[in-house]
């Protein structure tokens, strides 16, 4: 619950107002999750100062930055000092986790093709993490040794929804779209050698998957791909 | 219930076999709905004898084929009497309605940028409706008269899941995924002057959409991105 | 054997050079098949005069012309009336069949993921047992349903070649890829919904593949794929 | 006005001509504008030439760089003392000031999806208030939160022509062309997840606006933009 | 002057909603002109129901479509018989022609290149008269032939808007920015040999035009050209 | 010799501007050919018109026009009777004939990869042959069957200019430039399996050639080509 | 053979879970290779600890990573001291020999265009090495200088399987290609002038060689094409 | 002339065959120019031990390398040290002007559109220079100020060939190509904003030119160019 002054109050409505940067104050209710940072193109101090105000203006949320360097964490870490940094995901978060996380049956699934897509996985298992639901993390697991997949079908089956996560031909995310009856989201990423041209025909190849049901979100994009996965989970 | 004799049973099964192509009979156990058959590419008769072989393999389920033509159907009907055709949707569809659909709760939202997306918003709503999901149409509300939007707001907010369906640079799609909590899926369409290349374009803004929680279905898919919702909103 | 009189030697060397067209007299020789005619592009009767031409130079060797259509057929058996037409392949065929062909242990899978990849398939097929090679056709076999791949999976493992032919994501072929140790050719075909950009995304998809050792041809060129398993076959 | 000996013009005249570069004396008669140095491709040392030259051209006109680096800046004000360098716009200027501006009436909004399109932005503002027009920034109000937008409706209407800045999927340019009466000028930029590889995305979705009346320029080029709203502002 | 008794008022406020189109009753005020009928992807009914419920939204504007078919026109003529048809600029169009015409001194200048661009030209130009601007045609003009555009120069520069309409290398856009002080709004055609694709490189080429202040719209949006031309007209 | 009555003269300057069309009457003085009408996006009628025009502004010069179309020339025929049409090169033409033609020493080789690559080649020998240039016609010699290029390497040696037309991968190109010490010209064309891309393969293949010292004009412009190779042949 | 205690087993078995990377124990069996390594998107650690376990798992195999640094090597030496680097080819492999090379009769010949395809041919030559085959390499004899290729072409046509390996507009594979009769496997490489566009010239040419029976890998991907290489001669 | 001992005659002989390089001694006499070495992907060593071969090969030809860096050339020095190197076009020579250089009226005019241009004329330039033809540079005349190539015209008119350098939309090939009778060769750069795609523009536009006989080379292909003049030149 949000207690503050009437001082404190005006300080933050100015504060709202960064004159970079127009927060967002309504948007957990309106979408169900606080605006992220995405921090390419901003300057680490404008991510630092987005940040200490997006924290004062929803007291109980979780608060993170996306695409974060380390650079970027070191200036944040002055001005919010509880805030930590997770050097796979490249994610600066303020951890309040407050609100009581969703149960088992609300198992987000992540699941990559290769060792090389678990940063974009990361993200999505954090993005996942932070906004209340369960993560089961099943890595490495491409087509080209199927039977991978099919040893750890149970746990794929079992989860409310699917994140696939894949870069090259993407394929996996074809054969797991074809197995599953839960919701698919898949996310391509940029590995591949050269005619994968950083990652376009991984998201050309989900996109045309023969097997129905799969949303795609953005190359690299763990993080749209989790806000989906929980939106979703909380419709459930 | 299916039910039947042995001798059927073996007939069927071969028939499982056209040759041309292989059914995939537990395709609804697995993923939660039947196999539908996209047309382009087949031959009306194929499609005739897929539709056929399909119906009594599944007796229970509607059976859908999409992207079919006026051709396609008079030689559909031919072998499949009860077939019906919707002409907007392109869809020919033999319809048994037997499982009970969800409620009010579980209402689909499809909401198209212009008139011209109408039929492939009718591709979703035609297949959300045979999955026996309620659906709620709502149509020509792009962001050039953004007031039309704002006016059907209350109606796109009551539904479960929105399916935004919009050509040229596609800003609907944002737009709304800015203004709801619920998941959005979005589905490009070709509708457009000479850059939108065929719908690339649309394509292209979808998956670059600053609101989180967008999934994206490939062009003018209005089939996966119902299938995609029907699943959603059997996970609620 | 090649017999002939003086006359008409000279007779054929006069015709080898057509004016529009200068016919390859040793290809065979040279790399192991006679020229096949690629129609697009070509007048039916141009195609006509090449065929009788080649079928002179060449009298012991299959003659060819792929992308036929029923038009050209009708000129070419004017001019060479033991030709056939297959309508599905659209492959225009002089068939002598004079050669032995190659045993079961040189049989070459042709593998579709979908119906509507058939022609592109069928094309291939031709070719290969023109070129003396035994075919297994595996047709719709795509992994939306990837039972189906598994149920033929020992037939594919007993090829000595595999053409996996396939549109959309082309999934498949890394699937297969995968799961046999023979060299794998893969065909993207021009199938899909709008982002497939007419094979493009196919083609990417399997050039990427996450499976090594498949080779792959241009979109829809079922020909030359058959033209590299029949070579991959007489190398063994 | 401009006053010289006439030695001093023989040494300009000859310097109009600097062997690398051909400067535009009369262009300020003829297009509105003296011509600004486009950085890139350019050595610091030939940036600083030039400038200087342009100077002594134009000895009442503002002068401008664009797209310098901190290293460009450090040789100009070697030749070009008075120059300064706004390290957010990267733009060199040496600033006369002596036309006297336009007025309130002819103010240029400048409007940006997010905080990251600020040093295009900027370029922009910069280049706007050196050709004597007033200008109005508004930051940081995409359509992900489009009440932000409206809060500032009254601002952007105000103004006698709109620059919309936006990365992404640019949805902010046709939100705001369907809501003003005036020209609206959409610069699209380079920033966003993979897909938007590097500005192409913004592009087309700004030459795909399904409102009419937006002029779009290159990709992250907020130096036209301002020269056309500049124009527009003089034909008022 | 709007007129009308309280039961067409009813009518006319139910007829708003088509069911297929939602019209945009306070778009004059809003932006400054009415809708107009983007034809592709309707049916010829939806369009001749929309154009009837806008001309009674809108009883004293002039009301176009755009890319209508002599098809369209035939079904449009049963329902708005007033309304006719250009074969050129492929417009219907229903004129009131009640609000008085700009004068000279807002000319909109439209040149093209080649004979071949007329159509887009005249799209613009038509719109342009139907929004009450007076018009200056100067066409085939373009660079391969320079003297002819410096023939015309006077009346170019005469013009208080320039519109150039170009296909191939689109170099005249360039040319005329480079010799004129008003604003210029450029417009890619699709004509050109292959390696046009379809207006690609005429649109990129205007967009990187080394003139400033060049204003691009879609590739053959005439239309578009028009409606920006008009409302700088109106700002002047 | 141009001979006529002041009365003519100003009939035919009036003419000169057709109002769809600015004709170009010093444009033979200027860069050594007439104006060609390329008929694409033009209707039969200007077609005509145009060539009437250009007819009497020329009197001495072959006029002609490119991809021209049989409808075209019924039209034509009915304005300049004399005008003749070449059904493979798709060339209308009037010829004159008077200026004599270059010697030997200046042939220009046309060089084929194809059968199917004839028609743009013959554009460029009917236009090379009305620009007064002896053209030798070597067709179908593709690097394929390699033999049929070295039979006829001295014919290509002979040449004072060469022109390469090939579609596919048109490595054709590239094996001539290799061969030749005169300047090749590289025309790329449309012939091609699905990632031909409508000839962009040709076109990119042909620019990126390790031969030096080849020029590359628009795909299937034949034409070009031959202006090209004229204008060399004319500065021999 | 494979011999070890249960301990040893049971530590490996869980070391192929590795948390980051599933292990793909029966690639050897399955398809006649183990995995390979590629390292882009690996940190060090993990490639060197991939390594390591591939090596228990697989006592026998070559075992290889491609793509990998120098720095990688460092760390992969402190797990692995016997792996080796090779810095043309870039792959760390360890080399364990014990398989019999096949013959002469099976050696691959490697063709590159020119010296800076060397890299990318290398990488293909030791992999080739590594799985047993024995390699011809025959460098630099590009089609700019024809004869060089003629000079090699006995060594080329005495070759199993032929890896042609070129960059620009990779005409060397087609004229390869066209002179013998055995499989050619074709790798594009990035290198080349701008509209190269890092081997996407070279990658489309080769899909559309005029001579058929090639096969096309990944850009670059020298890898890809030695393990396909390698399947054909194992048929053999 | 070539003077040797049988001794040097078989040193020479044999290191004409460098292992990574097969140097083309004849090409001088096939092609009418030494062989340049296109330095980037070759590691300087390469490059140094190339020069050194190709100049003992040729001892009075000028011998150059491209794209070189200050390091090569570090290296080159070592092994050949009368090489120099230009630090604008970036290129090595070794210069024995032995050959009598062209006369005046076989000038190549050099023309750019802007400063920023100037490396890859000057490309051009040195090459032409070291194959013996005058140049005439005349930078910095692009389309945005047509006054400044007006004043220039007549030099470019005396030209026998005319190279024009051009990036963003290159529009001044066009401009040049229609007021000069020579051939003229295009040489598009990747200078510009985003979306001239390193110079994808600039090439599309060149090749889409309205004027007739321009022949166009690679991106930033200055050296293919001069190649292409010079054998016109000698033609002359």
């Amino acid at each position: 619950m949000e207690k503050e002054t009437d001082n404190n109050k005006e300080k933050r409505q100015a504060r709202e107002e960064l004159g970079f940067a127009s927060l967002d104050k309504f948007r957990p209710a309106r979408t169900g999750a606080a605006e992220a940072i995405f921090c390419p193109g901003k300057t680490s101090l404008q991510i630092a100062e987005i940040m200490r105000e997006l924290a004062e203006i929803h007291p109980d949320e979780n608060i993170m930055a996306t695409r974060a360097t380390a650079e970027d964490y070191q200036v944040v870490k002055g001005l919010v000092p509880e805030a930590v940094y997770d050097t796979v995901a490249n994610v600066i978060a303020l951890v309040r986790n407050q609100c009581p996380p969703l149960g088992e049956g609300n198992t987000i699934a992540i699941v990559t093709a290769g060792t090389a897509d678990i940063p974009v996985a990361e993200e999505a298992a954090v993005t996942a993490e932070l906004l209340g639901n369960p993560v089961d993390r099943i890595y490495d697991v491409g087509v080209a040794g199927i039977h991978r997949l099919f040893d750890k079908l149970d746990r794929i089956r079992d989860a409310n929804v699917v994140i696939v996560v894949a870069g090259m031909e993407a394929a996996l995310a074809s054969v797991v779209g074809g197995l599953v009856s839960s919701p698919v989201i898949a996310v391509p990423t940029h590995i591949g050698y050269g005619a994968n041209f950083e990652g376009l025909t991984a998201l050309l190849s989900m996109l045309n998957s023969c097997a129905n049901g799969i949303g795609v979100v953005n190359i690299d994009n763990g993080y749209g791909a989790a806000c989906l996965a929980s939106k979703i989970n909380k419709r459930a």
